[in-house]
């Protein structure tokens, strides 16, 4: 068990005790798990009651927050302090380096001595795996990949041909990086594949979630800024370029050629057209589809995806519009207006 | 061959014959595939004439249905006794117990005798995997995981350190199971990884299709409960809570700390917003979107999701809105009004 | 470095040249990145400034174009001449015959003597894998399985039992073939599950995409025609039958039973419930839901899908609802009647 007290926690994170600076802290917990013991936290004020009831024996808050009786840690900013406390109680297990005798490494590959190569990994010809880089079992690298130090690569991702990883990159389960684009010349009704001959590059502080699928470029690069966050199932499709510091989250999707800029985020099952841009700092709402070039900054919802103001206004204005069709038909029985198409009103489309 | 006569199969799933008792039944087929050795079935009453015009020699059928000359299985619940007869035709073959040579099993891990270790399946440190269980080729399983007895797991599927995994559930091929979640706080425009430091539960008789990804929690647990069934590409987000017998179909998803009551029902496509509850019971249409409580018994469809005959109405106002519009135009012909904005309404959004 | 003359080139692909024929062409590239040794491609109109601004030496354009002082390479279809000249410069490269020493193959396997099983492979009982087929590190072939002449299956891929490869598919990494379909009796609340003993084929030419998931049937087969090309993470459902040529675009999904014509488009996120039949050449929108029949050639679009210009018409409806809005309470005015529930008009939704 890791302890540490309450005052050396909030030495780590630049935050300030009220109460007792000396109190044992063995690990963090949620607000309706935490006992005496553990340290629980209040990032969203809507939780605020279940913070009073919590057994906690002491809590993370906001600068500001009063709580009368408990013991409090109080920084700016209670989530990055969280992230900074649960690695000091979580610290990252790294496997032993070297390489398992199970894995099958080309012998034209480079595997840097400190980093860890695991049971039944594949290593193809004349790629490099940097510093304490990871691959865990069943990581496959193609051919002439570059894995960047510190990176990992969890079981059974796979890396084509010609697939670059930054540094502290973090490839999740089953993510398949560099797979060809869907790109096909239909000629008098068949398909002929157009080969994808360029190639995908991650830049540093990538993580990409399990199952998710970012394919190489048709010529050149399909690029994702350092920084970006994909979650799990998204797809990103030939030549996209990604910004610096994107979140995709989950079941989102990005056709063919797009561009978002820097810090765009996707919420999940969202989707962008090929050859669109999106600007820097643009938010998607979930489940929408963007068809077309969206602002720096904008907020967009629906499908196809508008200004989200608008979107919003469009919703509750169809939510009345039974009412709207009620007023019209009062309107036409004033004047004595022989009512319009009435008798499906209720109809359901099916 | 296998051969059973039509009586056995009735005494088999408790139902009763009308017609030949006698008669030998080699396997079960289609309506329109079943050749006279064949019992077929009818589950849906719109394939009537489909089982009329069946080769099959004898008819799975509800009680009640009659068929001139034909040989009739009845029962209460057709399809439940489909699944009775398919399992009699096509018992699964359990692959022999032991451990495949190429197999890489840590020596803290606690393998049942009577469990089978695939070719090239990795077992991590401290991992037990129960009776019976069955782990195919290249199945990873990490460290202080548990697999519990009679659970089988397919190619490629993967459980991240500590994931338990109950009693006779199937894990399909590509399945991740117990990844991070998606949690990052964002300082000055950058994403600090929030480590995520719980686990994932499945308890028994949980089934999961291809390539689906359940995450880990931020803390405690992501848990999944008895007898749901999980389709394909279907996404849980971490702190998630599902209920028993809950069914996600293909591609849903499920955003963070959401919890789903017993026995609902995502349909194909479908979403939930992330802190959301959803009653025991509810139904979520295909392609709908979640964003806010959904009680009990509730259907709802639609983006954001409604109640779901309220959706149907929306939808049929919506095919008549143009209607509407001219209703609108003629009552300010009448009084000498200006018509306001026609000259677009033709006009399609790009 | 391959070089070839541009007439050369035009050989190749019955091109005509404009300019200079004995102009060397080391390899083909975007207009933005191509130099002058390179040859690009104007396949799009709207790239035509572009083209002019363009570094290439050689640019591969649509008969009729004309470009003052660039070399051209004239043809009828610019986008499949690229897939051959692409081609050329980046001939594919297969890896040698033979089964490595890693890989686990099952004695009464048939592996043809020009098939390649890579390192960590595994192919189960009595499947056979024909000429010159390449099953790429890490791919599993189940038991009884069948991999037609030239096809390649990339790492992680999975065939179940049983399944059915044709000649010269392309089955990426991650692809599940033959998973269970998603079929349980519910009785008593409880999901009883159904065995799915059919099987998984698919014809000749197709390719699959990252991480798709295509399930075996019930009963008989889940069938995908010839030529068929799917994308990165698409469901394809128990029982399906897809007609030749279709294209599933990226996170597409297909219910139960459904059938789809010869040359059917689902584009990116689009959804087709179960037991619906879509007609030869129709094509479904992005992001749209399709709940029933599709005629032949038929575009449609929305949740749930309807003729294409009737749904963009719709959206251009929606758009304008504040107006009609405004129009009946003038209307209302002018008649001196109450307003009906102006006061809510700019609330959202939530």
């Amino acid at each position: 068990v890791i302890t540490h007290r309450l005052g050396e926690l909030a030495a780590r994170v630049g935050g300030a005790v009220r109460g007792d600076a000396e109190r044992p802290v063995q690990g963090i917990a949620t607000l309706s798990a935490a006992g005496p013991d553990q340290l629980s936290f209040l990032t969203n004020a809507k939780y605020r009651e279940a913070a009073a009831r919590s057994r906690a024996g002491a809590l993370l808050v906001p600068r500001g927050v009063t709580m009368a009786g408990r013991d409090l840690l109080l920084v700016d900013e209670p989530y990055l302090a969280l992230a900074a406390l649960l690695e000091l109680y979580h610290p990252l297990e790294s496997p032993p380096p070297g390489i398992h005798p199970t894995a099958v490494v080309d012998p034209t590959a480079t595997i840097d001595a400190t980093a860890t190569v695991g049971p039944l990994a594949v290593v193809g010809a004349q790629s490099r795996i940097g510093p304490r880089a990871v691959l865990h079992p069943h990581a496959v690298v193609g051919a002439r990949c570059r894995v960047g130090g510190g990176s990992i690569l969890h079981p059974h991702s796979a890396l084509y041909d010609g697939t670059v990883v930054g540094e502290r990159c973090v490839v999740h389960a089953g993510v398949i990086l560099g797979g060809d684009g869907f790109g096909y010349a239909t000629h008098a009704g068949r398909h002929v594949k157009v080969p994808q001959v360029g190639r995908l590059v991650l830049e540093d502080d990538v993580e990409v979630g399990a199952n998710s699928a970012l394919d190489r470029a048709l010529l050149e690069e399909t690029r994702v800024g350092a920084g970006t966050k994909i979650d799990n199932l998204v797809m990103v499709a030939h030549n996209v370029k990604l910004g610096k510091s994107c979140l995709l989250v989950a079941q989102s999707g990005i056709a063919g050629s797009t561009q978002l800029g820097e810090g765009v985020v996707l919420a999940g099952q969202a989707g962008v057209a090929g050859h669109v841009r999106v600007g820097a700092g643009a938010r998607v709402a979930a489940k929408s589809a963007v068809f077309k070039n969206v602002g720096e900054g904008e907020q967009v919802a629906g499908i196809p995806a508008i200004e989200a103001g608008h979107w919003r206004r469009q919703q509750a204005l169809l939510g009345r519009l039974h009412e709207m069709q009620r007023r019209v038909r009062a309107l036409e029985e004033r004047l004595g207006v022989a009512p319009g198409g009435d008798k499906t009103e209720d109809k359901a489309p099916e």
